[in-house]
């Protein structure tokens, strides 16, 4: 049997904790160590006996990784850490501003190819399998739409964004599709739908004692691009409350594609995904991508990939032959 | 712009007029001729003024044709055609035979490698996208189990199986699954289901005046494979019903895979279509997969390939850059 691909995870928060699970699930890796800017030994890590080393001290284990998992956040981390990572490792990353992935993925791609390193970006579900599914999906049935549906789930950037307002001592925003246009949509709708159509919010918000209630449920609703677009629910509840039946991060989402062949004949296609931990399934993507990072560096084809440039043989854990003949 | 891949279609049934359809609403594709062992001048095409030539000449064409699509059956017209047409082609087919699919690839590979060709073999729904949902979604989710649904729709193989049963004229099957285990593995069940639990079988039958209903019905449902392993209903109906009712060829389908990572957290996938033709909807796919096979014969990567060893980059009439700038 060939050797484990030696993963390393470099960011060490929920996503990296995905991914570690991930990990711990695929016989053919090995998480061989975390790198944090924290101090190394504050961290525990799930996997036992793993070492935890500075991240100042990475480039020290570039001959003991594989593939390099990057776990920071888009707005920051990434876009200074992904090409200078890609330096030195063969990375997988989930850089997700949809704007600016093309001129992230050249930046990235330029340390690869004169590095000889393999990366792959923005994999995930959104970018990521959703974007894969609607690229396809697009390719297969020209003439159609696509139509997105979040949740129901938690949104970190919402939840986040009442965080701010001030008063508030804590806050979690679920994010919920109309069942009735989801419905219409799964029967071959090809109309337009408005965004406060498709979706309402649901925020949960414990607040200050004495705080101006009105005032915050306001703040909330008007909030432009966050939620003034949206139907918005504001329900106050006690902070212990908050913590114990909003702690979770599930998730839920749906793509679709209809579309129409000749003059009338209808299809209708989707994907839908539903988790109890939304970075546990962004870490497992990711740990599946670690494959394909491997494997492309094995065969010299250097630079940076997209989801939408990968065949699914090499993500998967067993050989091309062996899925074939399972699979196909 | 670049010219448009020039499209031959080989084999004029079902499957082929949903090619044409599907190349219809491709502004980068056009269909060149269609070629078929019937006489040609009985063959009418939905598109008007494309060739339609005898098969015996398809040679003749080679230099016209970017890329072939095989519209034949799997039991006797591929396993000769694919392999032919290989060493002269570019070619797409929807090879089906699961078991065959390996000796298969190897019989087309070897004749398209050493032609300089290139090859998409066992394209459609299942072997296809439903092959590709499953490798992907069990890369990602290593610990955890897939599913399959059929139906409702129409099985032509069942179908044809109960019109050879002496006194039958006509009969159209309906495979429809359980809504109770449907559900039950969407919100998340890791339960092994038997074939019978997961699916019934509705045929509806029309016989010769005085035919013995009762041995028919039971004939059909003591048939094995096709129909011994299900609850299978046998409805009755004059000729000109079946016909009036049951002549579309609508079908539908599920994969799902549910996974766990760590000790408890659950995820569900789901891939579903449903579609008015299903003739149609591999058609479609089959329109979608010339576009690899030309551009693996543009960079010159010849050989057989499979809808698993095919980035969906390459299957899409945008460029790469167009596809990331605007999917991803």
């Amino acid at each position: 049997m060939a050797r484990r691909i030696r993963i390393g995870i470099y960011g060490y928060g929920n996503v990296a904790r995905g991914a570690e699970r991930a990990i711990a699930k695929s016989s053919d890796m090995r998480l061989e160590a975390v790198f944090t800017r924290r101090s190394p030994d504050t961290i525990r890590t799930l996997t036992p006996g793993v070492t935890v080393a500075a991240a100042e001290n990475v480039t020290e284990y570039k001959d003991k990784i594989d593939v390099m998992l990057l776990c920071g956040g888009s707005a920051t981390d990434l876009p200074e850490q992904g090409p200078e990572l890609a330096k030195h490792f063969n990375i997988v990353d989930t850089y997700d501003t949809h704007a600016k992935i093309p001129e992230y993925l050249e930046a990235v791609n330029a340390q690869s190819v004169s590095n000889k390193k393999a990366a792959v970006i923005s994999v995930g579900w959104d970018p990521g399998v959703f974007s894969l599914m609607k690229a396809m999906l697009s390719s297969m049935l020209p003439d159609g739409k696509n139509y997105a549906f979040w949740g129901p789930g938690v949104s970190q950037g919402h939840s986040d964004a009442i965080r701010r307002i001030d008063g508030v001592t804590g806050a979690v925003q679920y994010t919920v599709p109309s069942d009735d246009v989801m419905n219409e949509v799964r029967n071959g709708s090809l109309k337009d739908y408005t965004v406060r159509q498709k979706h309402k919010r649901i925020c949960y918000v414990s607040v200050k004692e004495g705080a101006d209630k009105d005032r915050i449920a306001d703040s909330v609703k008007r909030m432009p691009y966050y939620f003034s677009d949206y139907d918005t629910e504001v329900i106050f509840v006690p902070g212990d409350e908050l913590e114990k039946e909003h702690s979770g991060m599930p998730h839920a989402g749906s793509v679709l594609r209809n579309g129409i062949t000749g003059s009338d004949e209808k299809y209708t296609t989707e994907f839908s995904i539903k988790f109890d931990s939304n970075p546990g399934f962004t870490g497992s993507v990711m740990a599946a991508f670690a494959r394909a990072a491997f494997r492309f560096h094995a065969e010299g084809n250097f630079g940076a990939k997209t989801i939408l440039d990968i065949p699914v043989s090499y993500i998967s854990e067993k050989s091309r032959d062996q899925l074939i003949k399972e699979t196909l």
